[in-house]
Parts: C-alpha cells; sequence; structure tokens
C-alpha cells in the first residue's frame, strides 16, 4: 500500500518529460524534414491487406517524416539519467535507473529503438521493396527477447504468473518462453496498430498510465514514474502527431514502448491486466491473422476490405480521426479493466 | 488515506454506467431525430464572434440533434437511484444517495439539466432569434446557485478555502457570493466551450475523473463514485459525439455538468484544483470578454478572428477534429497538475 503523498512527485515528473518533449519537438521534425527522413508508403499493407486500397487511403501521408518515437526514447532517456546524476550528487534521494525496477524497461526500450530504427531506416531507403523478407526484424527482436527472458529466469527468478482466482501459477522452464510470447506479441502488435494518425500514442499513453497506476499500488515506485515519464513524452509526440499528422513514430517508437509493456507486465506479474488494456493491439493483430487464414484458406477471399482492421473502418466511411478516437475509447474501457484487476488482484 | 481495494468498485460503476448509456444511445438519438429536436446554429455566434464566419464554418451542422445530454443526465441519474433501491433491500452496502457527499451534485445536476434543456428548447424553436436576450438563462442560473449556496453556508456551515501555501482562507459572509461566482463561472464556461464535437465531452472526462481521484483522496468514497458515473456516462455520449457528431450534448448538458464541476470543487476544498483542470474552459471564456471588450473599446476592431477561441483555431486552418484533440491535450496537462496540488495540500 503506498501513500498517496508519492503520487504529486510522480506526475511532476510526467509534466517534465512533457515540456522537455514538446520543446524538443519542432526543430527535431524541421531536422527531420531536413534530411528526408520520411515514410515510404509500402505497396504492400500490412497483412496482404491489398495494395491498391492502402495506397489509395493513405498515399497523401508518403513523405511525412518518420522516426519521430526517437524523441519520445531520447526524452525518457534523458530524464531517466538526468535523475541517475542528480541522486549521485546528493540533489535528489532516488535514480531512476533501478536493477530491479527499470532495469529491463530501459533496456527493452533502448534495443529494441535500435533495430525499429534500423528497420525504418531499411524502409525509408526502400530497401524493404527490394525483397528484404520479415524475418531480420523477427530474428532480432527474438534475440532481444532471449536476453529478456534470461534475465527473468536467472536473475529475478522468476517462474510463474498470478491468475485472478487461481493464484500463482508456476510454467517452470517454460516461463522464458512465456516471455518471449509476450515480448514478441506486445512489440510486433502495437508496431501493426500504428498506421492511423494519433492511435497508438493515444493508446500507449493509457496503457502506460494503467502500468503507472499497477506499479504505484505494489511499491514499485520508480518503476511508476518511468512510466509516468513514458507518459509525459508521449502526450507531447500525440500533440505534433495528431492528424494531419507533422511525424510519425516509426518501427521505432512501436517496438521499443510495444516490448515495452510487454516486459512491465511480467516485472509487475500483470499479465491479465496486460491483455485488457491491450484489447485495441490484440484486436489489430487478429484481424491481420484472420485475413491472412482467410485468404489461404477460402482461395484469397478476404474478411476484412483491408488489414489492420482500422483501415477496414475508414474503408467503410469512418474519417481517419473517427476510427482513431473511437478505438481510444476501446482501449480506454480496456484500460479501465486492465486497472480493476490489476488492483483487485 | 485510502485504501487501494475500494478503487474496483468505483472504477466498476464507471464501466457500469458506461454499458448502461452505451445501450441506450442509438434509440435516444433516433428518437432525437424523429422528433427533430435538432439544433439551429445561431445566426450570432457567441461572444458576437461575427455571423458570417460561424455559419460559414457550422452550417453543416444545422440539423444535427442536441439535448444529447439527457441521456449523460439519466443514466447517472439510474445509477444513483439503483444503488439507493439496492441498498434499500440490503443487496449493496453503500447508496450514492448521500447528504454529505452527493445530494448538491445530484441537486444541481438535475435542476441545471431542466433549465439547460428549457434553454435547448427555445433555441430550437427558434425562440432566441426572436429576441429573447441571454438573461433569463443567467436569473435562473442566479436563483439555482443562491439555493446553493445557502446549503454551503447553513447546512454545511462552509465558510472560506484552502489555498496552497497559505491555508485555510476564511471568507466568512463572502462564502456565499464566492459560490454564486464559481456556480456562474463554471456552468457557463463549459457552456462556451462546448462548440466543437467532442471538445467537452472529452474535457469533462478529464475534470471528473480528477475530481474522482481528490474525492478518493479525501475519503469521500461516495464522491468519487458519483464522479466515476459522470465519467462512465459522459464516455458512452463521447463515442457518438465525436466528428461528425451524431448529437451535441446541448446547454443541458453543458449546465448541468458544469455546474456539477463547480459544486464538487468546492465540496473537496478544491478550488486550486478546479482552476488547474478548468485551463480550456477559462481560456474560452476569456477569449469572449477579450473579444466583446476590445469590440467595445477600440471601435469594432476583434482580437480573434472568431470566438471562442475554439472556433480561431479553427478559422486559422486547423482542422476540427484537430483543435478538438489538442484542447484535449491542453486539458489533460491541466488536469495532471489539479491532480499533482490536490493531492499534495
Amino acid at each position: 500500500m503506498q501513500n498517496f503523498s508519492d503520487i504529486p512527485l510522480i506526475l511532476s515528473y510526467s509534466i517534465f518529460a512533457f515540456f522537455v518533449a514538446f520543446i524538443a519537438c519542432p526543430p527535431f521534425i524541421a531536422f527531420l524534414r531536413k534530411y528526408k527522413i520520411g515514410k515510404n508508403i509500402r505497396d504492400e499493407a500490412s497483412g496482404g491487406g491489398g495494395a491498391p486500397l492502402f495506397a489509395e487511403l493513405h498515399a497523401k501521408k508518403s513523405g511525412t517524416p518518420t522516426m519521430g518515437g526517437a524523441i519520445i526514447v531520447l526524452t525518457i532517456l534523458f530524464c531517466v539519467l538526468l535523475s541517475r546524476v542528480l541522486s549521485y550528487y546528493g540533489i535528489i534521494d532516488h535514480s531512476l535507473l533501478n536493477r530491479r525496477e527499470t532495469y529491463i524497461p530501459v533496456f527493452s526500450l533502448v534495443s529494441c529503438a535500435l533495430l525499429g530504427g534500423f528497420d525504418d531506416w531499411l524502409n525509408m531507403k526502400g530497401l524493404w521493396k527490394k525483397g528484404i523478407p520479415v524475418t531480420p526484424k523477427f530474428l532480432s527482436l527474438l534475440v532481444l527477447s532471449l536476453v529478456g527472458a534470461w534475465w527473468f529466469y536467472y536473475k529475478l527468478n522468476m517462474t510463474g504468473i498470478t491468475l485472478p482466482y487461481y493464484g500463482f501459477l508456476d510454467l517452470g522452464w517454460g516461463y522464458p518462453l512465456f516471455f518471449l510470447f509476450i515480448f514478441m506479441a506486445t512489440g510486433n502488435s502495437v508496431n501493426f496498430t500504428d498506421g492511423l494518425d494519433g492511435l497508438a500514442g493515444g493508446l500507449l499513453i493509457m496503457s502506460y498510465s494503467v502500468f503507472g497506476v499497477i506499479a504505484f499500488s505494489q511499491s514499485m515506485l520508480l518503476l511508476a514514474t518511468y512510466c509516468g515519464v513514458v507518459v509525459g513524452a508521449l502526450t507531447a509526440f500525440l500533440w505534433f502527431n495528431i492528424n494531419p499528422a507533422k511525424f510519425f513514430m516509426g518501427d521505432l517508437g512501436s517496438l521499443s514502448l510495444g516490448t515495452g509493456l510487454g516486459v512491465i507486465a511480467l516485472l509487475t506479474d500483470s499479465v491479465v491486466p496486460l491483455i485488457l488494456t491491450s484489447v485495441v493491439y490484440i484486436i489489430e493483430t487478429l484481424s491481420i491473422i484472420i485475413q491472412l487464414t482467410s485468404k489461404k484458406l477460402r482461395n484469397g477471399k478476404k474478411v476484412f476490405l483491408i488489414a489492420p482492421i482500422h483501415h477496414h473502418f475508414e474503408k467503410v466511411g469512418w474519417p481517419e480521426t473517427m476510427v482513431v478516437m473511437r478505438f481510444w475509447i476501446i482501449g480506454g474501457i480496456g484500460s479501465v479493466f486492465a486497472v480493476i484487476l490489476g488492483l483487485a488482484l
């Protein structure tokens, strides 16, 4: 049980991160524009949803700068390191770099940002088109997840998860495999979700808020503060990512922030809340899986006009901003359920 | 200091209210459409911002049903009365109708909803155009605020407010006047803010969340739950109020939910948090005051292209949804500040 009087400090970190990122965004966007770090709208929609429909919906976005996630990641690192330096000199009494609470989130953030950034760079240079399959990204994510799985299993001695109404479920040596699944699933599903202006950004704000509350309720104050910093940086990003977006987060942002959710959920032993706050990411991923399966098994027949499902709703006539805001509401409901179960456990 | 284990129950009320309102909305919208309870887009923008500009921006909205706030108010009443009935039969151990915590919010909600609904009806019938000035609405609000002021002063024996870094400021007999100002200010400023699809709805969700947290931190669990119910009902309303809106909340919604904020802020002695979470409502109101003053003192010269300020941003080229989402972010930042001060006090 935590004291309410700790909440103002955590939220102050959010506000600080917001203003750092907010001030940094305009020059950063100018930089991205100058060096033409823009997005190539792929001919092939993810999930093979049909190139012409996708191009028709999003041709106007070609050229918008990407890798905007860098500003989020750098702001988070700046706040974490600043707290480390200030605590070193005794100016504040805590450092956000903490072995038990924040090593793994910071590690996954930085490594997946580098991986995602490389992916964005390949996309930008048009190298994807020249036939590099999805495998390298998948393989590198797999390697990173093995490092995380090793840390959780051997360093943190975690071997299971807690389920509501059931209690502790010991997975034994299956735990590293489970970690691997969660890591890959969160990273990729947030990546799929990041296809409309503001969509992933707004949803991630809610998901990180959920884990901020859960970490706080478990006395993991540094992890809660870390979540608060992420929320602040994301909110500043969102200001410029609102339709019509000035820049996109790119794989750099979606992979690093997505996998971060997964590891924080495991650190706080909150897999069921993770599933609830991820309702939109899961629906998006399922829409791709269903579409591909249907095309394969039913001689090319599709279930959705275009996958992932956010493009389907655009195609049936919802304006892009309506899809985004309604998906936010769905994510918000899921996040409230997540807090309910996360605190009631 | 409250126990975290009470939070899931409060949030469950939010979810329940959301689904009640969500299910009720479609038939309610159909009803409003059938009886043509639509909005007359006024020739005169509020604040005298210039009729032609306003008409140009919002002509397409003429005919969209209004009085959507009724679904919010009815959902809240349903939840409150349901808890009263269930607690009467001993099925649950609490009733949301409580003299110390929720009488005043429920009273202001219902009375201002009736007043606002009458106002919407006059507007719909085009009676505003025939020369009824703003005074009747103002006078009725004044009468209602006198009732509230009397209750706070004589029944609750409140005579002052607590300020950060200062402590208790005793206003003595000035307190009823202060109540009157807060009541009129919150009601009218939310009313001014309600001019773009989803704008007031989204901001009110944040403001009521702030007071939910503050009430909770002060052990006013029933008031916190009441705020949770308002948030749930508002979220369902927002789903259908997102651009392009299926209906508007109308004065019925904005006056009742706006004054509600004011009385809850006074009940929780949180005037400074009220100011912070109201940053957008205040900016909107100031933009009208500045515009009118400028036109009067500077021979008709305007400061904004059109007031309230949300239309100004539309006029300079921001899409409506961008104004809405960015104002949400500003309101969100203000609300985080509000929680910081509300809990740190």
